[in-house]
Parts: structure tokens; sequence; C-alpha cells
């Protein structure tokens, strides 16, 4: 942490600065520049002492220099970590696919989906049993019976779920279902939830805040890490701008960033980021081009008739026609596609 | 809803969605432009109806012509709603002052700002005993110890109250102790929370998101409203843009917006709206003269020793240097100060 | 500027940035932290540095800690600049009122609107000749024929005028009619028309660009400013953010913010920063309460017939409305409206 | 354009706007729903229209469901438009990259590079002469010497370059050297400008401005093709958000989104879009994985000695390498690069 004083500072302002510092067992190194004197803060900080020095009289900045995260560093950990769900490796060498409908309406619907992202190449299946909601007058979902619709595709299938979890109280009874738990993205700062599915030794996919930084959505990492587990994947999902013609404006900048700063392996969801079922196989390439360690699609029998956000769901027919666009670019940059490992 | 068609749009695709609204016990007017076919549909439509359309072949855009809230809307009750806090009323003649802490950090931090905030003149006290925190590795706040301090300091001062509860197991407890229920901008859209805390019957204060645009923040208040929990206030807190050098942008206009569409009382944040602490008397005067019901205002008795927050706490001096400058303000808009009222 | 080099760079790293410091004149001050090493340079640095820095091994951030502008900031100059235009003082005692129609669209509209703004107390004329427009397809301004109308109301009510220039080639022309040149928020980066204005030696008025931050504003404050030329008005209009309900975020905090960094009059502009005409008063009263030196408001004689904004213009009756409501909040705030001006 | 009423609009005010309608020459279809009326306006439409109708009284809202743009949208030219440069086909078969130096800054830095990207496989130079600078203090470019270097460059590669025009009064001169002229992101909507260029006749690439919608970016292109200027290449650049990791936010999904709209071709500019050199090459990826028909990217021989952008700038061989990456990408979305065209 960094102190810059106001050029027009006090000499008795800096010694109260340097001993503030003593006084919190710091200690201050002082550098004597043309225009302004900065005092380099030496000891262990903490965002608080920011705030504290910056209220002192002749304090014009305190500029952090070390990062506020921790385990989800790179500088923690620095070799990729990969986050195993049955025989699938999220962050390994092969790209993971999730697909599925987002919300499960009907056993027929979510058994008739499973089978056909499955045949396409999918290797995980999702799919929304509590749903967040914009408006209560809108559906919020099947609950535990659509958990138990998810279970039983997985017996069907052999594909492992993905759901989403909306409340602390709810983290014990998805967790017994699913083989992924998802924070959503307005949950990404519900820090409660964070840290109840942190306990809960699950994997856990973390999408990130419409409107959170990138280092905000690394702190909201922490809280599940700082849990122990470490079973942990990002997902980046489109971020709130002044665009409107798309839902969301998806920051694919943010997937090599990620890669930069963390060990942590990231997934796209194109569908979420884009809002439009037909930017959905341009971003999910980009993505992949870009470095994604998966991709996670919205896939419904009758995207016409769905009850939550069918206008970016593809079809089993557009689905497959995406999976087979992938399927190059996926080789081009080294990642190839699960549907490959199959058939080995 | 209205369905625009595509300017090369085919009868039979026209004819398919006059067809689908039929079968969805709705009907569609038709209306030629020169360039393209307009479809108005008549019944009780929902959100999901949009998706649905605008997934038919032929069909370019559908577009909502009404707002999707209710209970909040104006239309619904066309007249201001006050929410009375003991002898407070909020969104009544006169303008409601809150201000404390922004962490409960002892009794003694607590009981010195209450007595302070009430000199001069404030009429509501905050302080938060459960603080939501970006980093886990940070002062989450005292819990029901923090409660407890509070509830002590209503008793010697006759404040009534306000201070957060982040998650539904906890509104019970929270309830218990306190007058005003606060949901702070990273819950606005925790749906569950927002229930529990509608059931709760207490009044209840919901912060803007600080990326939710002012109808998702009438959705959620559609959340508590639906309730059957009428006493609700909306409080403006900052919304994330690109401008840095204040913490958030405070969307002042949201407080004129809001009287236009909602009988809500609103309160104004200036010190999460802004940050700094400079920076709150102007923008709570702003708030006011743009037609705010109240200002909420953190105050410490050191800022600069503040566990939380400090750079936008106010001092027991310059909260007092405030309100003299805030009452000819509030008289030239003809809401006066409350400090008034307590002399009749 | 501030060197932050990585956890693990190494002595050489170290010493090779020293060593190309001294190359260009400088110096750097050594500072060991617990976790990194920091390098304050020493002497006068420069925009460009920064990237040089942070291309060289070892480097993980570099931090300008002094304000990159300085004729505008009021480090360089303490006391308040007040603009005289004709009688009026732009900065001083009393509040400035602009107002008038966003086109020039005939001479009887201008003289009509000219008459009306004066008797409500508007001390300053504004009007469209030049008109920039998003499409191609629109009005696009009277040109010189505009500037003669605004002329020739001047002459009938005495009030001097305000209005854009666009291109640099038209400055010469639009400075010999106008008493103000405005650049519009489209062209606050447009830099050769910045220094072309400047060296008009007109007073100038700024506004701020739609996605500029508060620092980018000053930076093009110097353009003009550099060419000896200080008769600069600054103008807040909004800026762009994720909220459509309003055609911009009107930024009120950047009035204080400007009042803070630099010595330069601000004027707020509530009929483009909110988009609606019924938000215009209380966004105008909230900028005056914040500490705005005036005011630009449009006010066209029949809104619904204005070739250009309309719905943001303001009647001659509503705009009589607004200088009432403005009346008390600006004596409240210690800064009366104009029209007492003229009774002396 | 449709009209929606108030849901307690009056019978004569419905009368009203069907009068106006009709006196504007146009005729309004009546619909009446359930909650409200619903005006469909018959004849052809313009923005201003908009205002004027939304200003009557008992009007609540008035949608435009025609798109304002007009030469640059598919519906007027459903065919891809493909501009030659010399040899170069921008829009065709094969991508173009387009590579170089952000500024010009020695004959001896530009023919070094205009060489290696040429070697690496660029076929089109980029370069700046003109540079638009944030601050006035800072390098600005070498005008008409910067252009003059770039054709001796073209003499001895071959490359045609692209290069930026700032100001409508230069466009002569610089179109008297360039094979394409560059419009900035700060100047999108500096209007004048953009007549001047499109009436050059030159080749024209317009970058979107850095906090424009994809609307206001087509529509600011319709200044240049209502000129009869049909060379007109768009180029994706970032956009500003409340994300500071990276310069700007690069909207990958305005790829595809232009060529769902329109005819025209777009190129990608990750260097810009990001900021940072290690993010150009998975941009540059992603983009050309979703669409692009090329990319721009800023190319120096020694990044950390430019006198400009140094920190976006790659190295020979950095560029090297992401052309390496490049070619199998482009060739699994059936692109290849320009390299393999020479070859035959």
């Amino acid at each position: 942490m960094i102190v810059v004083m106001r050029s027009d500072s006090k000499e008795e302002e800096i010694g109260s600065v340097l001993d503030r510092l003593k006084e919190l067992g710091l200690s201050g190194h002082l550098s004597q520049g043309t225009e302004r004197t900065v005092i380099g803060v030496v000891g262990s900080t903490y965002p608080e002492l920011r705030e504290m020095l910056e209220m002192m009289p002749g304090v014009d900045d305190v500029i952090p220099i070390s990062r506020p995260y921790k385990l989800s560093s790179r500088e923690f950990k620095p070799y990729d970590t990969v986050v195993k769900v049955g025989d699938v490796e999220i962050g390994g060498d092969r790209l993971v696919v999730m697909a599925g409908p987002c919300a499960v309406e009907s056993e027929e619907q979510l058994l008739r989906t499973a089978r056909a992202v499955k045949a396409a190449g999918a290797n995980v299946l999702r799919g929304g049993a509590f749903k967040p909601s914009t408006s209560p007058y809108t559906f919020r979902g099947l609950g535990e019976e659509g958990l138990k619709i998810l279970a039983e595709a997985r017996g069907q299938t052999g594909l492992p779920f993905i759901t989403e979890v909306m409340a602390p109280q709810d983290v014990e009874l998805v967790a017994r279902y699913a083989d992924v738990l998802q924070i959503g993205t307005r949950n990404m700062q519900n820090f409660i939830l964070l840290e109840e599915a942190g306990r809960s030794g699950k994997p856990v996919m973390l999408k990130r805040g419409m409107s959170a930084t990138i280092q905000e959505w690394l702190l909201s990492a922490e809280y599940i890490l700082s849990q122990g587990n470490n079973r942990l994947i990002l997902c980046e999902r489109g971020i709130r701008t002044f665009e409107t013609y798309t839902r969301n404006t998806m920051d694919v900048s943010a997937i090599p960033v990620i890669k930069k700063l963390s060990h942590l392996p990231i997934v796209a969801d194109p569908s979420h980021g884009t809002g439009k079922w037909y930017l959905v196989a341009p971003l999910a390439l980009a993505s992949v081009a870009a470095g994604a360690d998966g991709i996670i699609v919205e896939v419904h029998p009758s995207p016409d008739q769905a009850l939550k956000d069918g206008a970016q769901s593809l079809t089993f027919e557009s689905f497959g026609a995406l999976m087979a666009k992938l399927a190059p670019v996926a080789e081009a940059v080294g990642r190839p596609l699960p549907a490959a490992l199959e058939v080995r």
C-alpha cells in the first residue's frame, strides 16, 4: 500500500501518518518526489487500512499494490485447477460442454433434452429446479420435483448434472441430488450462500455478477475457497452495459484475464451472455478460441414453448449444428471436444 | 403487447401467430402498415409470452406496452404511501433523516453516535449488525450483539432504528429487534430474502441494486408487496457506471422518476452513492431538492478509525454542518426537517 | 509515478528500470516492501512514460500519482474563475440561467422564446444553428441564417447568446455572431475543434462527453486553456449508463467534484441530462443545490411541434414554474437567481 | 411507429392524435386492447415524429418499429459488401490482417515494422500520422511527414495502408496518400468529418464510438454511405464499461450482430479493445471465430520504447506467434489467412 501525500502537505501530517502506521504494527518508507511525498507501507496490510489512511490530514490518495484475493490467485497456486465431476474433468485437456434447458419443466421435456444433448456430444446436463425470476408473477421452477427429474435423467444417460441453488437453507437439499451447484449471477455477492455452498464440499460453479468487476468475482470465489472447497469453476455470462441489442455484453476478454490471474477453470455461457439464440454459436466459438475450458448452453425441445428464456435457447438441431462448428475450432486451439474422448 | 412482423413475413406466418394467440386464450388485432404488419395482442399478457412469440417464424420483435409491476405502481394506488415507524412518518409532510455508523462496532461508539445524531436533528438511527463484505477477510459485523446495542441506543434516545438483514434465516431474529429491515444493494434480487422480509410484517427499506434498472427495482418491490406488506420504502444509493472518481454514480433522476411511477416513499443515500465524505452534503441537498422523502447518512465518532466505510462517513461536526445547510433547502421545497417537528 | 515490481522480480530487472529512468533524465527511489519492491520515480514524468515502464520485464504495474491536467486544476489556480459575458458573470455570486430552443427554427419561434425566457428571468439565450444529429436523415439546423436570427434576438432583448459550433472551419463564422461558443458532447474529444475554439478568444462552454470520465473532461479543457483562453465554462449534461428510462444519467456528483478539482465554473443541463421535460425541474433544483453555477434549459413555444428534442423542452409556462421553484432553492444555497440582479 | 395511449386517455385525446397524423399526411390505425388503446401509424415516418407524438396529451409512449438506418441495412442490400483495396478484398473469402505501429515515429521504425508484418502474413499496413490524444501535452503524430513515410513503406513492401484522418480539412491531404481512411472512435459522431470522408471516394474504416450503440454506429455509417461511397468497413474496438482491468470491453457479440443487421464488412481491433498486449492474441482468435472479416493489430519494433500505446503493441515475435495461432482457427471457420492466398 502506498500513501500519496498532497503537494501542500505539512511535515507534521507526514509525521502523523508514520506514527499511525507504527501504532498499527507497520512501518512507513518515505520517498520524496519533485512534487509530492510518497510513503510506502511496509508490513501486512488489509483493505480497511486504505480508508483509515485516506481520512488522515494531508493524504491525497492511498493506492493498494497487492491484490486482495489470495486463494484464487495464480501467485498462491501456479498450476491450473482441474475439477473432476465423475469422469468429466473441467479445466483438463478437453473442453466440457454443459447443455440442457433453462428450467426443468417436465420429466418428458428433460429426458428428451438430456438424450439429445448427449447424442450431440455434451458431457454435463444443465437444468434449473429453483429459478430466480425478476418478477414474482412468473414461473419459478419445480423445486425438489425438478431435482428428482434431473437425477432420473442422470440415471438414464450417465450425464452428471449442474443446477442452481438460490438460498442457504436449500444447499443441503440441492447438494443431495446435484453433481455441481451453480451460484447464479444475482447471488454472486450473497456471501452467506457462498459460504454454505463452500461448506457442502460439492463442486461449485460461480457465475459472474452482471455488474461485478473481475476482482470482485475473485473475491467472491474466496468465500467458497476459504471453506476448504477447491472444486470451484468460474463462469462468464455477460455484463451489463449501455448496449441493449444484446441482453448482456459477453466479456470474452475476462476469459484470458482469469487465466492470467487465477488457477481456476472458466466456462462461458453464451446463452445468457447474449440472450439471442442466433448469437449463441458465434459466441461459443469465440469463447473457446479465447481459451475457455468449456461452454454452458441452453437447449430446449421447442424453444417457442419454453416457460423461460426461450429466446436464447437452441433447438436440438441448432445445438447439433453448434457442436459441428465447434469441433474444428476446439481442435485448432488444442482443446478437443468431449465427444472425441468417449470414442476412445 | 405488440407483435411486429418482419417486412418479408408471409401470410401463413401471420396466421400462425394469430392461431397461437387464440390457443392461449388471447386474440390478435391486425394492423397493416406501409412496410410491416403489426399485431396487437388483446387479453391479459405475461412476460413469458414475449419470448414465446419472438421465437415464431416471421416475427421481428415483440414489444410489451404495459408495465410488468403492479402493486408498486401509481396506476394501482394513486396516492403517496406514508410508512409510519413509531412517531416517524416516512413519505409524509416532513423529511426523514436516518443517521448513524456504517457498522455497530461497540456500545460506546454507537451510543455516542446516536446521541450526537439525535442532537443534530436525525429521527431514525442506522447501524449495521450484519455487514456484507466484498472480501471474506474483512470485518463482517457483531451479529446479534450489534442488534442488542442498537436496541439499547433506542431505549436511551427514543430513536427507532434501521438495520440490514442479509439472510432469509436471519429475518426473524433481526425483526425481533429492528424497527425497519434494510435490504442491501447486493440482495435486491435475492428473491427468497425479499419474500421473507415481506412476510415479517415489519417496515422494509429496499435499496436499489447497483446495476438494477428502475423497472427491475420496482419488480423486486413487488416481491415484498405481494406478501401483503405495504410498509415499503425505496432507497437510491448510486449505480455502477464507468466513472471511477466516485464509488458509484448517484442517480438523482431516479427520485422524481420513482415519484412518477410509484406511490412508494424514496430515501437517498449519498454516503454510498458517492463514497466520499465531502460529497455527502452536496448530494444530500441535491436529493432533497429533487424530491426525496429523506436521507440516510453515515456518521462516525472518528471516521479515520472506522472499521468500515470511513472514507464516506461524516464526523459529528460535519453532520451538524450538513443539517444546517439542509434546513433552508428543505424549507425551500416545502419538506421541512424533522427537528422542527419535535419543537411542536 | 510509482513502479510496482512483481513479487518474483529479479535484481537485474529492478536494475534495468533504474537504468532506464536515468537514461530519461529521471531517477528512481527504491522502497523494499514485505512482498514487493516499489520504485518511486523522481523528476518530471509524462503519460507515455507509464506505458514504457509497464512493458519492462519484472514490472507489475505503474501508478501515476500526479494528475495529468494542469491549467484547469485548483492546484494551478486556487480561486474560482468567473467568466464575464457582457454584464453576465458565470461563476460569480449569482446563478446564470441559459434558456431557449434546442434549434433555431424560425425568426418568429426564436423571438417569442427569447422574450418569454427573459421575462421569466433567464439571462442568456441558447439556440442551435448547427445541430449534430445521430441520423443524416433529420433536421440539422439553419446554419448562418440561424446565427443571424440569434443576433436579432440579442438586439431585441439584450440577452447574450450561446450556440454550438461543430467544425473547426466554422469557428470563425460562429465566433463572429455568438457571445459564447458551445462544444457539444459528441465533440468533447474533437481536439482540433477544441484548439480552434480556444484560439477564437471567445468564451467557450465545454459539455462533458457522454462517456467521458471527469479526468478526460478536464484534459479536454486543457486543449482550450492551453491556447491562452481562460474564459471556459464546463457543462454537465448526463452520462451514458445501463439505465434506459432517462436519456442519460445526470451525474449530479460531478458538480461538487469539479468544484473540488478545478477553478472553472460549471453549468448543469437537465434537459439533455434527463431527456424528459417533467424531470427538468427536479434536476435543475438538484444541480443548483449541489453547487452548480447555473443551468441551461430547453424552452420552446410548442414542444409538441419542435423539430428537435421536443420531449425534453419546457413550455413558457413550465419554464416559468421552474423559475418560481428555483428561486427559493437558489436563495437557500446562497446563489440567488439573475432576475434579482436586474432589479438593482 | 406505434402510439400507446395511457390507460386513462380520453376519446378526444385519441382523436387529436389521429387528426395530427392526418395533418402530417399519415394515417392512424386504431387498436383497442383490454387495458390500452394503441394507434399504428401508417405512412412514411421519421425520427422527429416520435418526439412530437410523445408530447401529446394522453400519449404514454411512442415505439418506432422500423429501423432508422437504411443504406447500411441487410434489408436494403442482402448480399455482403466486399471492399477492394488494391488486390486485397475486405469482406471476401479470406481474412484481412492489418498490422503496424500505433503511430509512425520514424522512417526506420515504420519500414522495419512494415517488412516484419508482411513477412508474418499481414496484407494491409496500419500507422498513425495524425494522432488523437486525450491530453494536449503528449505526442500527436508526424502529420504529412508520417503520410510520406507510409507511402514509402507501401512502395517498398507492396502493402496498401490505412491511416486515421481527424479533421474535415485534412481529408483531401490524407486521401492523396492513403489507401483507406480511418475514422477513429472519438470521431464516430463527428458528422462533418464523416461526410467529408464519404465524399473523398476512398475506402473508409469507421471505428465504433466507445460508447456508441450498434444502432448509432450504423447511423453514422449512413453519413458516409449517403455520400455515394459504398467502400465502407466497420471496426469493433471495444466499448466503455465499468470493468477497469481492460482498457475497454471488446464487444465480440457486435460482430455477429453486424453480420445480421448489415451487409458491411467488419474488422476487429483487439489492441484497443483490450489495451494489454497479452490479451491481443486471445481476442483476435475470438473475433475471427465469431465471424470477423479481419483484424487490425498494433505491432512495434520495441513496444517498451513506443511513443504511444506501447502496452498494447505486439513485438515482431509475438505478432508471428499470433499469426501461427490464428491460422488454424481461421481455417476452422472457413476464412483462411491472407498469407495462403499469396502462395498460390
